[in-house]
């Protein structure tokens, strides 16, 4: 085991992103090893002054003016900075607000109901829960059809698929660009394209991507988008999500639920709805504004550390963690269930094995903290900047010693 | 002027919640007076350290874990802390998280579902903006008509009015408790039998009532409410809001934003959505549970004052406010645009005069923080745990310079 300890050492000695790890708020001695990042992220060490100081600066000082000083522009202008540090994304198409679902709710009826003719939704059914519901929901209400194609638990949704399940009758297909389970990375522009040539509008969830791996939102063609502020992002349990319409989309979209942070000229408080212009018609109430704190330092920390070196130290983390994996654990019956081609793998593994459910529990209980997936999966998250090799491997002596228990 | 400063004296001598003040943070010096508490309430002088305290403790070092430990309990304890703290409610029946707009969107959706065979919806036309565009929204898509009462600005909506617009195509009655202009309480428990009269489910939207006026949603046989948590609650801006459904209703209705924490058991990550028992169903995505934090603390505050106190407190207020418009302003031709009926009235005291946008800017300018609302009000908010008479005298003496001048 001497040998796997020595090559993390050699890794954190080597990594450029190494300075990052020590900018998270520390965990104390009851976490070995945090490997759920792409689950929950860590708080920066500056975010409890953050949210201290906006809550005794602007809040308590500033109080009603704080609208009118700048709140009132947060959703687009942190949607912003967030589409330039990690979307690919030019101004004036990202806004942060609401939750996922509910994210995913208001585009996935907005791009349903502006093609009336159409009357199939194509997703997949391994696609995180809340994605399913939600289409399964809007196919209720609006009568439309679901069409699912059956990913591959190991590879996922291929462009063959997507070809196989688009038609003149598809309004809209919705993805993961990263499995929440196998951490497969989809083509997101071929698959865009050809759903494009069907006539479809595309929908990608970037809740296992943003923060991970390089997203191309523009370049790619991609018509609309939603991911989350809790995972690779670090905004805390349940942070503001985000939403993403391509611009050209915008001015003929309308969303459901219809509120004054949404109307053109909100404070007239008049009669009649009227959507804004631009994404701020995807907004319905007040903004969250408290809660988008932790956030901009976040993405402000990924625009300086740069999602290209991101990635590529990501790739590092789990290429190693799969390596730990082949000399320590596959003798234990443990196999990996992610992709083992860099480009086909986001920034988590999972492994298999058939008592893991227990596992995962003793795992815990010796602070390593992984993620149970049922039946039989851990996931081991490895959120690039708040992570060493040298964690990966104390969290893999543990693994073993459990493992072979 | 020397009478009614000295009467200000008086009166904070004699408040028994006169303590309560001084556990809010410190506005400094740039505000005289903070009279927008029912617009955006300020922090408990502790609200900072718990935000920071949860950032570094449950977050930072419970991380995932936090999830199991009790953050998924979050939405329904604190709901049932401020059920019982405000709302006049059984545990069981409220949640927190969402926007109110979310929130008024879902329950709406499933008060016009469950009764395909109404087509109306009442509404009036002076609530606030984010219902009335809300519910043109879900007439809009569920092919439903509004059917709208014309609310007297100063008195409101009268249950003859409602008798009225109710009948046998009435699906729901949407109205605020208390009108976020006038200030007019509204009669629920008349109201809400009126409507049950004719078959309709009744809404309450609560924004400027829950923490201000006692609410009796189970006695008074409230169907559904909804209310926001950055008012009277003090949740800071964009804070998470909450949703009643009596109990007896929430079997039998479906919210449209299907999302994996609505689901009964949610971390089987199943296929097909099933709604949860109880409340819970009432959820969609991830609960905001940082954005929850400066709520427990305010909820708590709120019991231990109790809300017949506060209410005692608010009513004195308000008509020390229109005393003093009386004595010191309507001679400059403002006149008081709320109830003079100390039951008839809400927490704050709107006036009026055709210069009021600007005089409104003036004050802000001076430190006096009030909230303008077009064409011609100023709205005097007086939050009872953080406003003293004093600073009601101060303000008062700001605003007939300002108006004078």
């Amino acid at each position: 085991m001497a040998e796997l300890v020595a090559e993390a050492a050699r890794l954190d000695a080597d990594d450029p992103l190494a300075g990052y790890v020590g900018r998270f708020a520390d965990h104390g001695p009851g976490v070995v090893a945090y490997l759920d990042g792409n689950s929950l992220g860590r708080p920066l060490a500056g975010t409890a002054a953050a949210l201290a100081g906006f809550t005794g600066g602007a809040w308590a000082t500033r109080l009603i003016q704080g609208w009118t000083d700048d709140w009132l522009t947060w959703p687009q202008r942190l949607g912003d900075a967030l589409a330039a540090a990690a979307l690919g994304a030019a101004p004036g198409q990202v806004v942060v607000g609401d939750s996922t679902t509910v994210l995913l709710y208001k585009l996935c009826r907005a791009a349903a109901d502006a093609r009336p003719g159409r009357r199939e939704l194509v997703l997949d059914s391994d696609n995180f829960p809340t994605d399913r519901y939600v289409l399964e929901g809007v196919a209720a209400e609006r009568g439309l059809r679901l069409r699912w194609i059956e990913a591959d638990p190991l590879t996922g949704v291929s462009p063959a698929q997507v070809a196989a399940a688009v038609g003149e009758d598809t309004a809209l297909v919705l993805l993961s660009q990263v499995a929440y389970r196998s951490s497969f990375i989809a083509d997101v522009p071929a698959i865009t394209a050809l759903a494009h040539g069907a006539g479809a509008m595309v929908m990608w969830d970037l809740c296992h991507a943003a923060g991970s791996v390089p997203v191309e939102l523009d370049a790619w063609g991609v018509d609309l988008a939603v991911g989350c502020g809790y995972k690779y992002l670090n905004g805390g349990p349940g942070a503001p999500a985000f939403a993403y319409v391509r611009a050209e989309h915008q001015a003929r979209l309308r969303q459901p639920i219809w509120g004054w942070m949404g109307r053109a000229e909100p404070f007239e408080m008049a009669a009649g709805y009227e959507p804004a212009a631009g994404m701020l018609r995807f907004l319905s109430g007040t903004p969250p504004i408290l809660a988008m704190v932790p956030l901009w330092a976040n993405v402000e920390l990924l625009a300086e550390a740069g999602i290209a070196a991101v990635r590529a130290k990501s790739t590092r983390l789990t290429r190693f963690t799969i390596e730990l994996v082949d000399a320590w654990l596959a003798e234990l019956g443990v196999r990996v269930a992610s992709p083992r081609e860099d480009e086909l793998r986001g920034g988590h593994v999972t492994i298999r094995r058939a008592d893991f459910g227990a596992v995962n529990d003793a795992l815990w209980a010796r602070g390593v903290l992984t993620d149970f997936r049922a039946p039989d999966g851990i996931r081991i998250g490895l959120a690039p900047l708040s992570t060493s090799f040298a964690e990966v491997a104390r969290a893999g002596q543990v693994m073993r010693a459990v493992m072979a228990g």
